[in-house]
């Protein structure tokens, strides 16, 4: 484990536009910050302005709206074509009731509204998830540590609301320079008997801990944990994903 | 949101044992350290400990296997005296597939083995649940307000797996003096619009974010949040249980 980590958030990030250099973005708001950037440094960036710097915005009104959609829009109070979005977004729909709609994305992860937002973004607009969170993440790892000299790990992060446990926590969706699991099995605890089962979703965790500095008005949408050496490496956000052969809740 | 959180572990408390005052054995960890406690900390505290401080311990010698358990732990290579365990430990069974049950225990929480861990115990007890996780967290509270002179909340925190994500994350059991949920409910993003549905389980991050700096090995079952005032208030871990009507995955 850590030492000691520093969670902090990196300010004087202007709203982010379709087309806007993010990695340029928030290299330069750190250099403007007068904080050096230190060795294992882990960026956590908000999937929304991953989404909105890579266009990955819907204009509502170029969207056709189907049947179930219209229907489902009417009968709970919601933007029909907000609901067309969100089932062109999932594979694959794991819930759908009392007005709420849990889906599986392409990418594997199962989430509310496929990932489609309306907060924070132009009115007339949602986002959807980057089509490859591993991918933006591994742009803005190479970007920001050309920029600021030092390598370092890169989340892209967004809020899941979860089973069984109200409120919802930030989750890893892409990782670069990250080995986002922790395996401990094998080790041994303090009485000499091996650890069975318990592998840590260090990315998740990470994620986690940087919402607390951002919050969730957009204003500050990238943290900074500072004494994440250890979890440095290469990895990808896909083995955060459980597959559907070992998920006992598909 | 904070402005910075540290997080860093408590170094130098003994194994803990049935009866001792953990209160105390924290406090005087902090006193040892030379670090002193600062307004606003969070004190996460592993759930192994907590049980062990409170003889939430079962005496594998002393159960009656029941068929079912044993059937199940020869069918998958357990101990059936600790299946027994988790069956009289369990509420409500939610699967039992594949050599893994995930229970929901007596205080609403949906877990592996209904929270029964054989790790960091001495050979031939398993730990369970503390009965009143909040309760436990204010007694905590109590003892290290007194101790360290300054206000500080407590989290009781366990490692959860969790549906559809691989690896396991610290959550909150229980908390005292702290408020879990945050609720940015009709907060304006910065587009003017209101958000609608972003309550976020601040007390889950703060354990994610403890788990870090602590491992899985428990030498270093403790460890601080500084820069967590913001959360200090008045509320119970049992508002981060999601209610069976509110619940679509039971």
């Amino acid at each position: 484990m850590a030492a000691e980590l520093h969670v902090f958030a990196v300010p004087g990030i202007k709203e982010v536009m379709p087309g806007d250099d993010l990695g340029r973005a928030i290299g330069d708001a750190v250099l403007r910050s007068g904080r050096p950037t230190a060795s294992g440094d882990v960026f956590v960036v908000a999937q929304k302005v991953v989404s909105k710097a890579e266009g990955a915005l819907v204009r509502l009104a170029d969207v056709h709206v189907s049947a179930m959609a219209q229907r489902w829009g009417e009968a709970h109070g919601k933007d029909p074509r907000i609901i067309q979005v969100v089932l062109e977004e999932a594979r694959r729909l794991v819930r759908m009731e009392r007005g709420i709609i849990i889906a599986e994305t392409r990418h594997g992860f199962v989430c509310a509204n496929a990932g489609v937002d309306a907060s924070n973004v132009p009115p007339g607009y949602v986002t959807i998830l980057p089509r490859d969170p591993n991918a933006s993440a591994a742009r803005l790892r190479d970007a920001l540590t050309a920029i600021l000299g030092q390598p370092v790990a890169v989340i892209v992060s967004d809020t899941f609301g979860r089973p069984w446990r109200e409120g919802a926590v930030n989750v890893a969706l892409g990782v670069a320079g990250l080995a986002p699991l922790a395996d401990y099995r094998g080790r041994a605890d303090h009485h000499g008997r091996r650890l069975q089962t318990t592998v840590i979703a260090v990315a998740d965790e990470l994620a986690s801990a940087a919402e607390l500095v951002t919050g969730k008005t957009c204003k500050t949408p990238v943290a900074v944990i500072r004494g994440a050496a250890e979890w440095h490496g290469d990895g990808s956000g896909e083995a955060l994903v459980r597959q559907a052969s070992t998920d006992l809740f598909r």
